[in-house]
């Protein structure tokens, strides 16, 4: 067994995109040969989350829509008010939905079901320069 | 260091039932023979998540209750619109807790809290038949 | 490649707590000699959770403020009325963050974000002696 760690560049809008990053977790995976281990994919930095969901529009415009209704950018947070900041929702966003998931290899291909894709949720105010990390172990 | 890749095969009734998987996450663990490592649960399709709880009927019950209050199955949707379907609350319910967990392994046994069992949610809006993957690294 | 298992053991005040773990973490990691591989972080128990943020006094405000405020300490559970308890808000809110992260390992150390620490969250309504299990794979 051994480990492969692979990196994804990529930059977002920001304000809850969801990027899809199934095929460059896939291109990682199939890089490092592994028949049957996990991927552990994880976002870099406090404004930012991984899941997975059904990537169509709708499925995204929901997603973006319930997280701005349950934690609402324009509210009072002391994160904002402490630090000069705009952003407090993105932090609360990103922690309730976490920076990690851990994506089953099987027969050399990604685990996942036919309509489900892995996503980096993007919650800053503005654009982003992001890294997503990809390790395989197997 | 290995990995051994196991399934659960479950037949769910959907609209929000939690299925305690704690059992057959540790029968793979003991078939494996790991003594120290990880198991990684993870529910393969959109519409459903991996977590833990304490599996009685009053925990279970609120967490039904908890995710239709935030993200009630009536609501007006886009995925709803846009694919003429009636589960786009099961996406969002999903994507919020997330399809995997990562349980340690300790001395041979799944090392959880005396009433922390894993659990599958199953959000669709149907009786759907499931598989969750269980990789065991160690 | 192997596994090295390690335990952070900790008093919190529960109600909510945000304990940063990241440098109990990052020992762990240091001590196991591992440069490249995964760190699973696991918060034993069922009304505690792990997930990361910027750990600073607004953010962890405002988490347990927006916690209290979609899952209030004072609402009606049947856990509670089942089980003659008081903490059933404590296991909807593990519950819905989750148990687990891993953190990818690059070169020796963490890989996280500048500002993204790695925090457990103790929502029982008591205080509480805490086990973490920290298990490095690389």
């Amino acid at each position: 067994m051994s480990v492969h760690a692979g990196l994804l560049r990529l930059a977002t809008e920001g304000n809850g995109e969801v990027v899809d990053v199934t095929e460059g977790v896939r291109t990682v995976v199939e890089r490092s040969g592994v028949q049957s281990g996990v991927a552990v994919v994880f976002a870099v930095g406090a404004t930012v989350a991984v899941t997975t969901i059904e990537y169509e529009p709708g499925a995204v415009s929901d997603m973006r829509a319930l997280l701005e209704r349950l934690i609402p950018a324009g509210a009072a947070y002391r994160h904002n008010e402490l630090n000069h900041d705009t952003n407090a929702h993105a932090h609360l966003s990103a922690a309730i939905i976490g920076p990690s998931e851990s994506i089953p290899i099987v027969d050399g291909g990604l685990g996942l079901g036919t309509w489900q894709q892995v996503v980096l949720l993007d919650f800053d105010d503005r654009p982003r320069e992001r890294t997503v990390t990809v390790h395989v172990l197997g």
